[in-house]
């Protein structure tokens, strides 16, 4: 009779962990670091040797152990094939028949991170209650995952809900990481906040207290929030592109419900003052009807998600 | 043991339908006009009395019928119930317990008529061998359906798949039928591929053939097989919109294949040259190896889809 779950959430720098009971409820949270070197082979028998010394410590028998889940920052397919993953040093692999491998036959389901992390936040977040579910999390890039009617929409190649790189934007000079031009990464993600607010910064010289201190996404939104006109331009111009990259999101998917997360969204509500005019604007209006949420479950959404998997 | 499956395909003016055999090879096919009049009250019931007149006639027993499935025009939620479908007169109605109830009990499906005809060709048309699938329609409007992982899209309330409302254009100063500006369908439809060639031809006065004739999706494209540089203009504007939207399709959906129908495709795979280019520019490189093919069931892939519904 299965009593526990593992939900493993797999990062460039540490791996997070976490053992659930069957209810989703959190019985106990760690991390260990991940070990990139020797194009991280070693990262799979560290996971599997963490969650063995968990079981043994808590006297956790393998039999009620419903299995392990886990997130990985790459695309990943259905049956748990790895295409690439650059922050781990994977080249394609099966991690889903590796780590089962490693514990003794335990059962393992995979997925990509953002994709987890929208399934944990659709089970414990700020999704509850909906089954089709776009979220989106604006940190250092912009990253994406859709659910639909419940289940991760991996995609053909694992590259489902891939949203930072839409294009919304014909006119951009400036190449984005991925190497095309005018994607919604560039204007909605930390680093493009930080980088719409250097322009408007240069391309006059109206006061603001952004001239004061460091650029940043976090002090845009202080500003914005003080008063800042500056800064409220350059709030207006990130909600543009982002309220008609969701409204095109919305139009061809057709969700319930956006759920925002990220280091940007610590901003708070004020983000959808800036995001719904030009939603409200260019979506289609069959599609018009979502609910904008933040997220809640912060960096454990893809511990939960990945636990989710299982159930 | 059933042997046999209705498809039906409602259109604002006639009832396509299709009698077939469980591997899906039509047996017979007939039409029957759409009595729109009292707000469509007679449709499902003269639906309901065709099926039956076919089924007496060929001599089916109800035991050997797997069910009915049916294509709409309007949103149709999976439990069967259609929003509004404005060419039927249809309000708010369930559907599928009503026509069920029609044909004492028979097992009825149904969805949105431009999914479901997705899914016809997915199963027997230009789609086959593919379960992550894109239908693009470019007809009078830009109609889409999505497949994934064999299954239709249905989106939250019925409208998933609209993609020839998702914006395009932030610069557009006529309105789209929907209301908004710059929506795909303004570019990418039969009337917006005449509506550019008309701007072209007024914006200037390069001699072009298009002067000599009636401007149509038809005509342009016949002048841009036959080298009219006026012509081919306008397919490159045609091309770099449609090229774009669908790589922001691709980036959000990661399908392995666009099917493309509806009367622009007639033109044949020159589309593809005017398509790609601006595809290629924008799409993201983890989306971009999706394969680009035309729809061959025509006006059949409404019958074939939603006799594939049942199965």
């Amino acid at each position: 009779m299965a009593e526990y779950v593992f939900g493993v959430d797999v990062g460039g720098t540490t791996v997070k962990m976490g053992l659930f009971d069957m209810d989703g409820n959190v019985l106990d949270k760690w991390e260990i670091p991940t070990r990139t070197e020797n194009r991280g082979e070693k990262i799979l028998s560290d996971i599997a040797a963490s969650i063995q010394e968990k079981m043994e410590q808590k006297s956790i028998a393998q039999e009620t152990v419903a299995g392990v889940g886990i997130g990985v920052p790459g695309p990943v397919e259905k049956n748990g094939i790895v295409h690439k993953a650059v922050n781990l040093g994977w080249e394609e692999m099966n991690m889903k028949e590796e780590l089962t491998a490693l514990l003794g036959g335990m059962r393992v389901e995979g997925g990509n991170d953002a994709n987890v992390a929208a399934l944990g936040e659709m089970w414990k977040g700020g999704g509850q209650g909906h089954k089709n579910l776009v979220a989106v999390t604006l940190g250092t890039g912009v990253g994406g995952g859709i659910i639909i009617n419940g289940e991760i929409m991996t995609g053909a190649t694992g590259a489902g809900g891939e949203i930072g790189h839409i294009h919304v934007e014909d006119n951009e000079t400036e190449a984005c990481g991925c190497g095309n031009f005018g994607c919604l990464e560039e204007y909605a993600s930390a680093t493009g906040i930080t980088r719409l607010a250097n322009r408007a910064l240069q391309a006059g010289d109206k006061d603001s207290v952004l001239r004061k201190g460091e650029v940043s996404a976090k002090s845009v939104f202080d500003a914005v929030k003080a008063g800042d006109e500056l800064a409220i331009e350059v709030a207006k111009q990130f909600g543009d592109y982002l309220g008609k990259g969701l409204g095109v999101i919305a139009g061809i998917i057709n969700p319930e419900i956006f759920v925002i997360g990220g280091g940007v969204s610590k901003a708070g509500e004020v983000l959808f003052d800036y995001i719904r005019p030009s939603f409200e604007k260019t979506a289609f209006h069959g599609s018009k009807n979502v609910i904008f949420a933040l997220a809640t479950l912060g960096n454990d959404a893809g511990i939960y998600g990945a636990a989710r998997l299982l159930l």
